[in-house]
């Protein structure tokens, strides 16, 4: 919005339409860029606009004396930033039971004490404020709903008030999700904002896994082989050394996914209830375990692809030939090995089934498939068939190592090699998941978790501090 | 639900919070997992909650004598089990005129005639019942809406009861769907139990494919190879024996996809009509064409991963090298066989074709996708795109036989190539849907969908039965 | 719908039911296929279904005298052809205050000045005419929701009304979308019409440049190399051919994206403000930039399959092992090339990276994805990794070229090597993103793009001009 809404006389500016009489009549407050992408598209739509502006030299060229009555327009849209809502209080009269749409946004979050629209209606409170519009861009305001901008979120206390908002919204040809009260108007003014929040803390893992194994990897192999051998296969960096971190740390994010899960249920299962909080550290970790999944099947694929490239690689192919030549000048060709050849095969197929699996997990996490799916079946898929997942993926890597595990030859420098360091996560979840899976065990958590609680005298205690935290007080009341 | 809700007293347990007064009353029946998990969402999210239960023991340390007027609060939630029930008929007039959201489920489908929302509506004429939040994981009652957990189905006979149900549920956050009236809480209450029902045949019949081509091809090449040739070539179960079946059995489920259509459409050719019903049979096979169709893409998805590893398995390296020196040992080399090329290049490029195609129809199929095609472009995707990827995948298969059809030596032991056996299904629908799009057969089939009839006179019979089957009972009356 | 609506009687059938007393009773207007199916429909999900037509013959065996109150009916189904509706008019009296769900659909668009809904309203004043159910197919109208037809949409302008049909539809198991007053009309009666219009024109974009860049090529390579060196590659066409002109044209559609937001940009810049209009080819541009981008990232996945298939296909093989042979023959083994190592790994690397962000670009464009984002993630995704997305493949490209761009060898027949046509626009397009990034720049457009308007005197005329654009008339009013 234009920042010099400054001087003091106060200008409505209606558009007249070739058939205005018919037509319902919009106000909208401010004639910033908001204000006049809206009001151009409402007056497309087919709606009487009228203006509202303190800045008359913007106006144009003016009918002198034309009069408007502001009370025609039930509806008006405030597109003036909060600092000038003081000036709104000045029309608190004019502005009695009319319909207040707040489209305002803030430049960054918590700002205020209070969300803008709460503001508002707390100056005006003869008026009913909705909250809305204001998560559309610049461009759907202009030109109408557009990829990310084909919803609008609206929120207020009034139904009515609301419904004659989500009317110009369908009109204008949005989809209208109500968000309920006004109590909501925050969270609709904090939306516009966030840039990917519950992916910064996977993301930042990810490069710093990234980052620790690639230098890794690059003293282990390119740098102890120009040390020691005095070769020089830095070559190597671009795909080779790349196709062994990327698996690493999808492998490793892929078992950080269900390792808190299994905490929790030792967590649950010591406690004895469900009903005691988790440790912040763990719920914000559960919550973000979509997003770890997801950037672990990106580097996943990658893998994927940079292991497809392999034949067509240059120094693949000079390997290659040079080995046949080689068997040929020395006259000795290697006799076919048959364990070698299940062994190469099955640890690709797992790693296919693996990443076929994993390719699922991605494709039911599309909000769209996710919200077709009764959670039985999401958690069925999420969660046994996500375990399995990570035992393919673990099982393949542990094929790869093969019986390197007992070749010295494999720690240089002391180093282990980077996929040994990968196992030692996926290896833990995987064992403790086992032990949750014992009958006995199983029974317990099953059990816990439809809110059985256990019951030895101290534990009580706990738990009634624990109900407490449900309902925070009780009281008998016999009907 | 916790089990022992048996004792006889019942308390109310308001939980007081700092700014109780202007916050609305809700109240709760049940203090199991499900009241208390929905409890401390409804309270953490700014609600004034009334417990009630016959677990005063549960109810922890009690300020003595409060009161609690239940009449203040509107809504109640029931969340305790259909068998306790009837101890709610006792509270009949206390919860007149209120709305009771039934948020139970059931352990298992069909264990009752009537939905559990409909028994309570039966059992306390006066309160409005809604049904609704038994869609939802338990997690989600408690956390909010999550994945599979952000819609709330509602249903109920009154609107003013929904809405005001819808209004705490997005309150809560969920996004809300209504499904009408309470007659559709059989199928609310049935949702959550289910897991993947329409999956069911698709996979079992693939499970069925693959075990039976397995084996077929397991005896044809392995054993067969061992035996006869006394060659041990086992280790290509792995990969080469798994990307033999799997192409297979995709093909014939894919056109398993189509030969319903087509079937149907020489049924309704044949009966001279469309408003006959198909046999159950058909209307099955038809209603899980999608499923058969995403479990061959899987399939195919695999096909395409097991062909792309090839170059780099060592069974491959090792046969290409053993056969360039072997070319040198006996100083021949074979000359370039254009035909040859051409053959292999088109074979791969139909395939990549047809595998590019059907990728497109399971992108179409994604919920999202198809919601925002009319119907006509998603028909026009599915049925005609349909049909030129089984024709491509089709033809692919074609060209990986080649000349091999003539030559005897791929009859080992009287048994098929695999791939001839898995074209017999594909060719046969494909022929079928040739017959149908010559021109007098196409314009037939068109004018009978559109909802024209044959009419010689003993069909005419017929048809009438047909015409009752729609509107059973018709009656004249002259305006 | 049938032809043959034509006699003058007009009959009600009602669908006596087991409990029909307590049942809401609807009436249906016609007994085409339309009219039909959808009465199949509603009579099974449990209302009453009267018909009415104007063909007793086609009503079957009649009760003699049954009278049927049609008042009854709140709700009437309008399935017959707008031709006929002047046969309503005779009928208003009776349709007054009744809700009249307009099914209607015309054979193609246009065909008519005002939608069939609008003129059905202007016939009947007296009635509520809802527009509704015409987006879904007849097999969902008759069966229920299916894939493409999940969703109903509505219009009318009686809020009442609409409420009647919603209610209708969602007990039919069918989501409902409000599209807000009649006037959306129109719009819902195009909707079936529509086969993909805005993928058009990028689907013909793609088959023009592929056809040029084929044939381009094809004389290029093949004919060339026939003519001049008399050899015959013709069996290239079918993979190494294609697997050029795939990503050729691939790159330039993605460069198409993102070339007319460059030109918009600068001529805002030139313009000095954003409130006037683009030119219509622009615009039209811009609106199908997801559509160029989504049949671009189909032509790169289609050169990624390409490419991993190369080492399986003979030709390919054929050639390494002569190679060997050749060197073995000669005696001389060219030494390993630590260079070209560097080189084609980075190339392919670099393509992957190029492709996994492209992917990510496709995902983020499905609606259920794009709808959860708020429009600064999206624009942060198609934007910033878009323009990330458009270098590597361009990099990638000039990686392929190397040095090849100085070799005279490659210019044959006065004819660039394809690759280096394909990457004018995508080096044009990234040189002027840069010159637009420039801060002095950036910082005027981002102003620009604020609302912020330069203020020359004579642009300040042409700026009220663009003004009036917006409000068409402004007028003054001190409060």
């Amino acid at each position: 919005m234009s920042k010099e809404v400054n001087s003091e006389s106060v200008s409505l500016c209606p558009l007249s339409t070739p058939a205005a009489t018919e037509q319902e009549m919009l106000c909208i407050f401010g004639t910033g860029d908001l204000g006049r992408s809206l009001g151009q598209r409402l007056f497309q739509t087919g709606y009487k606009v009228v203006y509202g502006s303190r800045r008359p030299h913007s106006c144009g060229p003016l009918p002198p004396g034309t009069q408007v009555q502001t009370q025609s327009a039930r509806l008006v849209f405030v597109c003036i930033h909060r600092e000038n809502y003081n000036f709104l209080e000045t029309l608190a009269p004019q502005l009695k039971g009319k319909v207040l749409v707040d489209v305002s946004n803030n430049l960054k979050k918590n700002m205020y004490p209070e969300a803008n629209a709460e503001y508002l209606q707390r100056l005006i409170p003869g008026a009913q404020v909705v909250k809305g519009f204001n998560t559309l861009s610049a461009w759907a305001l202009q030109n109408g709903p557009s990829d990310a901008s084909r919803q609008v979120y609206v929120c207020g206390n009034s139904l009515e008030a609301k419904q004659a908002v989500i009317e110009v919204a369908t009109k204008l040809g949005f989809t209208v999700l109500d968000r309920g009260s006004l109590t909501a108007a925050r969270e609709l003014e904090d939306f516009p904002l966030q840039l990917f929040p519950e992916w910064r803390l996977p993301l930042q893992l990810a490069t710093g896994l990234t980052a620790f194994f690639f230098f890794y990897l690059l003293i282990r192999d390119v740098i102890y082989s120009y040390v020691v051998n005095d070769k020089d296969i830095s070559f190597r960096i671009m795909a080779s050394l790349a196709n062994k971190v990327f698996p690493i740390v999808s492998l490793i994010m892929l078992s950080l996914c269900y390792l808190p899960g299994v905490i929790a249920a030792f967590l649950q299962l010591y406690r004895g209830t469900k009903y005691k909080r988790f440790p912040d550290w763990l719920d914000r970790w559960m919550l973000c375990r979509k997003q770890l999944g997801l950037v672990a099947l990106a580097l996943a694929s990658l893998h994927v692809l940079y292991t497809l490239i392999i034949p067509i690689r240059y120094y693949v192919r000079y390997r290659l030939a040079a080995h046949t030549i080689s068997q040929i000048k020395e006259n000795k060709t290697s006799p076919f090995d048959t364990t070698m050849a299940w062994r190469t095969d099955s640890y690709y197929v797992i790693g296919i089934l693996g990443f076929g699996l994993y390719l699922l997990l991605g494709i039911t996490s599309l909000p769209s498939v996710s919200n077709v799916l009764s959670w039985r079946e999401f958690s069925f898929i999420q969660s046994k068939l996500g375990y399995l997942t990570l035992f393919f993926c673990t099982f393949h890597t542990y094929l790869y190592g093969w019986d390197k595990f007992l070749q010295p030859s494999s720690y240089k420098w002391f180093m282990l090699p980077g996929y040994m360091l990968s196992l030692v996560v996926p290896s833990v979840v995987l064992v403790l998941k086992l032990l949750l899976l014992l009958p006995c065990v199983d029974s317990t958590l099953t059990r816990i978790r439809q809110g059985w609680e256990r019951t030895d005298p101290e534990k009580k205690k706990k738990n009634y501090q624990s109900e407490l935290a449900v309902c925070s007080g009780l009281c008998l009341l016999h009907l």
